[in-house]
């Protein structure tokens, strides 16, 4: 499943996972979206001499073309046939569970270590530009001596790049190494795109700050929230990555080597440095939010300076010119000459020194 | 006891743990509602090759059916008959504490080793559809070499499917694993519960959020209140289940064997799920609550504004009026011919030049 | 002292401590209030086979008594008499610092081991029903192989259930362990008490919440302000007891059998479910407060709604009427048969069409 | 130098510092306010049977009183003669960081252990009375062997206690003891003294609280402002403490002995006393904010409720006035001799109904 | 590059680092901006009898100037010239990915160990007087046994004084010690520079302080939040140096004596006192909006008392008025002698009261 990143979200995290409870555990099922495509198999096969690659949709044609002593990299696009997963899965001996997980398109991500394999699971977060929004999905990898599987949820192009390389060029670094340096960039590839998102989101969220500081207006409010919780779901997907590196790095196994050792360090700095980054994001929109609110206050101040000026100056005249309006007989000064100079004098009077009251009290 | 989710439930946990106070420690007291019913008894026996179930309400009969060689599994429902749980105590040489928080339907979830089994006590939180609410109720495990005690508060039918299970298919894999493997199967499906509840909760989140983005109203914040206050019950719940099962991960003992301990990692990662969810719907509650006020703000000056726009444009035209109303000889104009058309440019004219104004602030 | 809990009670607990500010450590001062009450000393002797109690003011004749290879439990209550405690001290070879850290009322709970015992200190909070609040006293306990004393502040019934206990059966599990089981005891009956006042604090929440829930009013921030203090309060003197029995669990000690040990571990889960119904509390009084100034806003947009409706409906009003009461010639309409039926027209319109917009607006 | 706590403190914290930059590293650079007094050197000489103290600004002097085999206890008061620090540091084998870190005012609380020696450095806060304000001045020790440096910022009679109870009586513990039994003294009367400070901002946070009970006024928010500044800048001074004490508790070193160590995990508890009340005011404060700021609103509420009362009364009643005021010839009823009774029927009416109405809403 | 610090610098920060995405790892590629001067070389020899220092940028000159049993100091200013550092990096047997580090600016600071040499990458903060705002460059550091290279973005005069102290004095403490000894200069230096941007960010928070203190302004917010935003950049770059510089001190390395580590542990010192004054100036950024806020709402409770207090003085007035400016015949009084004498009173009896009113609530 590819899951649009929309209010939807992450309520659906939680309704996927319910529609295998009441199975035994180990249960091999798909919470993801169906879908009619077929899944696609490639094989990589290399070695620092040759390199092959392979496309199919049938599995045991696939496996039959690996050989010994060449490292072999299995990825698998869309996780919707099970039945194939499972059958693959048998034949590298992978545990039910990891099956179950790999199935699973909400599993948080995580790093196993089993006898014969390390498997990791990630999440690829891609933007998409159209949308302006983010899409979370999973990717897990089951890394072996000699052989890498990959499990994609529908087909995308984002190996291309790394399959072009492993063919065109021997003796490059890809080529002289094993399994776990080609699942190093893999990974690392994965963090680049988490750049990526940050990058488009920390655009939006300059703009925000620019309206916001210019004149707060009703729908800031909606941007800053929605901006807010995508960063609670990236948080989600991020985060994790941490342990997960951090348990790469520590993996007391033969699997991974110290030359690959070194890249992963790489990884687990680029990772903090997301984190980092989503973290001053947070800061951000909280601070943003505060000045926000500040703004509210402040123009509701505006308003209601606006409205005691205009009352206050003329509610008093009002008064006066009701009182001069009475049908009574022995108002003051009614019938005099000077009357009319006086009530005058006293209205711009009163108006006069409430202006002069508000000036000294700044509020113009 | 199964204590429904209201607001009167946080204070019962507290007032029912004060009935017992002032006996001596490791007296078996029922902290829960007494109830009428009999515990129900019920007696699962498996191994690979054969299994039998025997219900009961006699627990001596119960006993007399235990085998050697076979894993027992003896599930108590009620946990009223005080007497009863201490015969089966005394049985299992259970020590008087895990008596004393097997009874006590407030235990704070936890994992206890002793010389010859293991405590587990979790809560169950089931979603009751029709109230649109949860409940929280006691689980508390024994698990020993060969056999598994199960309590719970009042019959459920919870464990039907389990036994079931167990009965129909020989050679499948809870029947070839020893007790250990049945104790994670009963967490696991605790565990998968949890998601259930929090999927429902986060259908009311995103309800709550749609009110609250299109217009803020007096009982959203009551709603968002009841909200968070539901995770604070959750949390108080769910938050120990991560030490009780990386506490079971941990345990250096032989009854837990690395099999079931691969399983008892999922459980693990799963419970660290629900914890991540917990935690991404209370900060998207916190965010919604911010949301909600800012709406208050935003909605109090909308009214404002309107007050100083209507106030402002015609206060002073009251006021001219009145001037001209008054019964004084000498007001400008008031005889003259063009006096009405004046009188009726300056009031035209300050209506108009205050929308100008406002319209320049952008008020509306 | 018994500091009874009020505004006062914080800064006293700092004013105290500095009595004795000045003179050199290890210096025995009693920081509490003076009384005229001489001390009560009890003795309680047992072993599984006999038990005897003496109650006595002095302190020469109560150590008589004493004999060997059983277990001697000195009671003293009221800390004034400094020299009685220190002559007791002595006996026992306390160090100088514990006999400062009994007599000061408002030590930090805390665990401090030494060569012939391990000194015990305690917060004591009983609730006061007559006033409704609560009151915290120090209790510290010097638990040595086979002796122990504790030291309250005033004479207190706390300990008579436990001693008729003590008297009253042979064979029981208290008279066949050790002082350590003893210690035990007490403190389990110490945390025991802070249930019953969290269930007080829960209810006065509880009824805090209803009244918010239903309308703010001014006194209920003066509420939740109090309760938030006296969390802040039960926190200062809750928190640290984690701290303290955790130590205990890990004291490598041949005082502390492990027997006791599993008790003890009881107590810690009690300690920790007390930490977070505090905590919970905590989190349910700060959402309370955020409902109540959501509640004041909301309050404020009604007020403001109902003066901008009335007065947008009838300014205009006067505003038409004030014109047409003008002492000018050419006013339109006036002398018109039909002038009064526009003028009436316009002025019920006027009214009309506010009615409708705020309607639209769903002002009401 | 003695900074005086006000608004200026925080930034000449930062301020001072720079004076010294660029300056190569172990520079040794003093960093507070020049003084032209000279500093004043005191060498107290004592062992278990005799005890001799000098003073004298010339350190060749002091120096040559010396001897073997007894405790000698130099105290430097004024920091400002750079060369005297740096002679007596040359004598004693000071790196030159520890002569830096001395001589700068602004150091951060902490402890360096060196192969000859242990460098301990406090911030002493004093209480002034007249200005109700405190100071935050720094004390450096050198703990070695046999002896104890002392460095202060101007001459203080703190040490005079301390230096008279060493001349008085032989054979009490301090006569008895080393160099790190008289370090622990000078600690523990500097921990004394931050008791004192809090005790004075206890007393002005209570009587800042008993104002904003009352009633919130302006001014209130400033004061809670200025308790919530101190709090940090003494919050800044008193954590570190913490590790500079837990740090002398595990030094593994011979310098401290394990008699004095008893005395020293006594001081640790009292500066986690400390700061357990420092975070208890914190918490105090913010609560006190949030229920101020909810005081205004309170405030505000009250404020709309009276204009709005008065305003919704008054305003329909000029309305129909101003209707009957009209020149117009069809008013109804105006020249029915039952108008006026009715017109005033009709305003007394309108008032009643919305005093009942308001009366309903429970708005007075 | 050197990045200035507005607004633009958060977002530039992630997207820089894009521009390398989709090339394989280890590829360098300078993200900075580009540039059109030539870098600069500086390669600075030295023991403790002779030193030499040469400028040249020819890479191959300065290598060829290298001796052994020297410390040789290559300082690189301008990242631009990726070959040149690619050539340079060959030479020192430096791992790709630290090259690759090097030429990314954005680069978070992180200590890395090698075979045989550790990078150091910082982040140098800069205070502009001018503009006055701060500027932040990396600085890479590798350091091998007798070799340090330093690699800064565009030249600076910073290691003017640095290489001057090297040539001048022979037998001083640098000409002594090894590479290690000056790697610490340089760090040292870096951390003094974080003072005197905090000092001048402290001068920028006290005079927002003063501000705010004395009347809150609308653009009070925005100076809080700009301040608030220089706090999370600053902290996004000094917060990784306490891992940096606490990984140098516990390096299990022979490149690193244990005589620089010495001097590590103070760089250390300084850069928790930095990390301490940057949180007590975000605190105290946070209680100063808190101030700000409670500002707007004390003066919005005072305009609105204003209104109201004019607004109830005279809106009754005017009513009076209007009823005895009605055209219907009874009004009572109106004719009478002493009708206006009574209406009068009333008119000032209402006033009156209404400023008894509210000068006994307090408003004024």
């Amino acid at each position: 499943m590819i899951a649009v990143c929309k209010g939807a979200h992450m309520f659906s995290e939680v309704h996927k996972h319910v529609k295998k409870i009441g199975q035994p555990p180990g249960t091999a099922a798909y919470t993801g979206e169906k879908s009619e495509k077929e899944p696609i198999i490639t094989i990589t096969i290399y070695n620092p001499t040759e390199a092959s690659e392979y496309t199919s949709k049938n599995i045991d044609e696939c496996l039959s073309r690996m050989k010994s002593d060449v490292v072999t990299w299995i990825d698998v696009e869309g996780l919707h046939d099970v039945d194939l997963i499972k059958k693959l899965a048998d034949r590298f001996s992978i545990h039910p569970l990891t099956v179950e997980d790999i199935l699973n398109v909400e599993q948080r991500p995580k790093v196993e270590e089993f006898d014969n394999y390390i498997f990791i699971n990630l999440k690829v977060i891609l933007w998409n530009k159209k949308s302006s929004s983010f899409v979370i999905s999973p990717l897990s990898l089951i890394l072996g001596k000699h052989f890498l599987l990959s499990f994609q949820d529908h087909d995308t192009t984002r190996f291309d790049n790394l399959r072009a390389r492993i063919q065109k060029t021997a003796n490059q670094r890809l080529r002289q190494q094993n399994s776990d340096y080609l699942a190093y960039r893999i990974i690392d590839s994965v963090v680049d795109d988490y750049f990526i998102v940050l990058e488009a989101l920390g655009d939006q969220i300059e703009q925000a700050e620019k309206r916001v500081v210019v004149r707060p207006k009703p729908n800031n409010a909606r941007t800053i929230y929605h901006l807010k919780r995508q960063m609670l779901l990236l948080r989600k997907a991020i985060w994790p990555m941490r342990e997960v590196i951090g348990h790469l790095l520590y993996v007391e196994d033969k699997i991974i080597t110290s030359f690959t050792r070194i890249y992963l360090r790489d990884v687990y700095d680029h990772t903090m440095q997301t984190i980092d980054t989503l973290e001053t994001f947070r800061d951000m929109l909280s601070s943003m939010l505060d000045m926000y609110l500040s703004g509210l206050t402040i123009r509701m101040n505006e308003i209601m300076k606006t409205l005691t000026i205009i009352t206050t100056i003329f509610i008093p005249i009002s008064a006066i010119a009701g009182i001069y309006g009475m049908n009574i007989l022995n108002v003051p000064l009614m019938k005099s000459k000077w009357g009319s100079a006086f009530v005058f004098s006293l209205m711009v009077g009163i108006a006069l020194s409430m202006l002069v009251y508000f000036r000294k009290k700044k509020w113009f």
